[in-house]
């Protein structure tokens, strides 16, 4: 048996629990290898006590779960059947205790699989999956790795081809053209590209603006590979740009290098924000800098831990996260320089590799 | 007051609703403009009977939201907060009865919520905002035109590129650097380009294949334009191919555009998904389509209705969804031809206008 279903069966037998079901399309994938979106079809991997788990599928997926998934009891259900109902038939009839995701399950699906089971206990399982998925294994880090590189390689691709003029959505056509190119099978989140004053909104969205010199550009993408991502943020000049915009991107520069030097294993989680934090602070951008300094990435782009200033919990080896401090003027200008990093047994690795010194682009 | 938050206002006063919360970020942008994507963090519209409605965001789309969105009055929480206590401060103390949407909120959410709020009874208004968008207005129906238009451009000016052992990855590579050249914010969803036998798979991954003559290319692909989206598919034959491929092609064209004569106001929707089902029962193939005729679209690329053999209900003017029969043979091929359509006064507007008959790509 797979060693991590094998946990998943040792904490059933642990806390009595008669069936368990796991929805989340990453945590079907970490424990099965079968990735995909169902919509809003529903599908599970499901562990019956003492019995061999299954996947209950779309029937338009099963075909392809019948060759990559590792469980390979498979049952389906079709578009015109109502799934809980099929879903009914594969479960025992008298569940005691019924193991599922709270995190994940919409409170409609939440009442129609209760409906179904009928049982007279809920045990929620999302700590115990996010517990298992915290700590990466080499082999994670090994496919986060190479997502990592095909972001910075296409970063490079793309750099060459950003002049006078060219528009942030046409910089993002680039950038996610380059990486299918390098054989991603899709950007990991909606790529950002932002110039000038719209870079001082964290959660901007690339349109027509078009880049001008003496302004900043800020990119924020990432890739898909092998169900791993990265998420990598670099910020350029255009041009020369003034004191004012260089002393901004000074100040994130040693707020990165201050978080990722406080990283290291069963030191406090929030000491990576706050150290970033205090920099910023120091240089007088506190107010600029608006949300926390990273968050968790793996299979999905936000994972645990949130890397926030009153963040419970210590680091630990395996945890992979992003260091991304910023500062963000609406009026004038953002700067982001984000990081992609893991904690070692003795302090940390930082998995991403451009360069982070100010570059000017000549355009 | 916005002609949309009134008919929530007026829902609230007839069902005796206190506070109706509007999470799903589509459904904010419906009543709102402000579309955001605000991943695992917490927001949402809030209307409080008697109040002014109010946003309630993450901090770091707060400032983006004041610019967009059409209910001006906005709070925030910040990545170190919890968000529901900060919530809490925003709603009148003694809520009788709360509206949510059970089929976007996790049970997680649900339980915080229900916690702060502390009503005694729950509303489910997931039905009033489904059958609110369920008929497209001419304003939406222009932008789903506009999406289609850029989504069959791009399909044109890809075709040219297709050579012999270029990869699906790489097709999917050049039709979303197009979509975005041409304007679109991105792919409506991940788009699927598979050859020869691969194709037999409805869900199949775009990977390395290479692409061969005498064989099949499916290409199913859409964008996102200004909050709407398009969902096309078009199978193309690489230089010739046999009889047996060419029946095949026929059968699904036939069932396609039977499915079409089909739809008519007042008719049930299951009609669409049986007409063209037994258009490819008649001639051999019924094992091999395995799913549904179609599904609604519009602000999210699966949406009520659905069109299946079991569907309840009538077509209703204005409905836009997807008429999508296919053949999928693992072993041998798979033929999907996709087109968009509306539902008019008195039949049917096919909004997509690429060509279907059967088109051979020189390679």
């Amino acid at each position: 048996m797979d060693i991590r279903i094998k946990k998943l069966v040792d904490y059933m037998e642990l806390q009595s629990i008669d069936v368990l079901l796991i929805t989340q399309p990453k945590n079907v994938y970490y424990f099965t290898g079968f990735l995909t979106d169902p919509h809003e079809r529903f599908m599970g991997l499901v562990l019956v006590k003492g019995k061999d788990p299954f996947l209950f599928l779309p029937l338009l997926d099963a075909e392809n779960a019948e060759t990559i998934s590792s469980v390979k009891k498979i049952y389906s259900h079709d578009d015109a059947e109502n799934a809980y109902e099929v879903l009914q038939r594969y479960l025992p009839s008298n569940i005691s205790t019924l193991g599922l995701e709270k995190n994940h399950l919409t409170v409609k699906s939440y009442e129609a699989v209760v409906d179904i089971a009928n049982a007279s206990e809920i045990h929620e399982i999302d700590e115990l999956i996010q517990e298992m998925r915290l700590s990466k294994s080499q082999e994670e880090i090994s496919k986060i790795k190479k997502a990592i590189e095909i972001t910075e390689e296409a970063l490079r691709l793309t750099l060459p081809k950003i002049k006078l003029n060219i528009t942030e959505m046409e910089v993002v056509a680039e950038l996610e053209y380059q990486i299918k190119k390098l054989g991603a099978q899709g950007p990991s989140f909606s790529s950002i590209v932002l110039a000038g004053e719209k870079a001082g909104h964290p959660h901007g969205h690339p349109g027509n603006r078009k880049i001008k010199t003496g302004e900043f550009l800020l990119i924020d993408f990432g890739v898909i590979l092998d169900g791993y991502v990265s998420d990598l943020t670099r910020t350029f000049a255009i041009g020369q740009i003034n004191d004012q915009l260089k002393d901004i991107y000074d100040a994130v520069l040693q707020a990165n290098l201050q978080a990722i030097t406080s990283v290291k294993p069963d030191k406090p989680i929030a000491n990576v924000d706050i150290s970033a934090r205090e920099v910023i602070k120091s240089r007088g951008y506190g107010q600029y800098f608006i949300n926390r300094v990273g968050h968790g990435f793996g299979m999905e782009i936000h994972e645990h831990p949130s890397v926030h200033s009153k963040a419970e919990g210590l680091l630990r080896e395996g945890m992979t996260f992003t260091i991304e401090p910023g500062i963000y003027n609406p009026k004038l200008a953002g700067v982001r320089i984000e990081d992609n990093v893991v904690v070692t047994k003795d302090g940390v690795n930082v998995l991403s590799s451009f360069p982070k010194e100010l570059q000017s682009l000549e355009v």
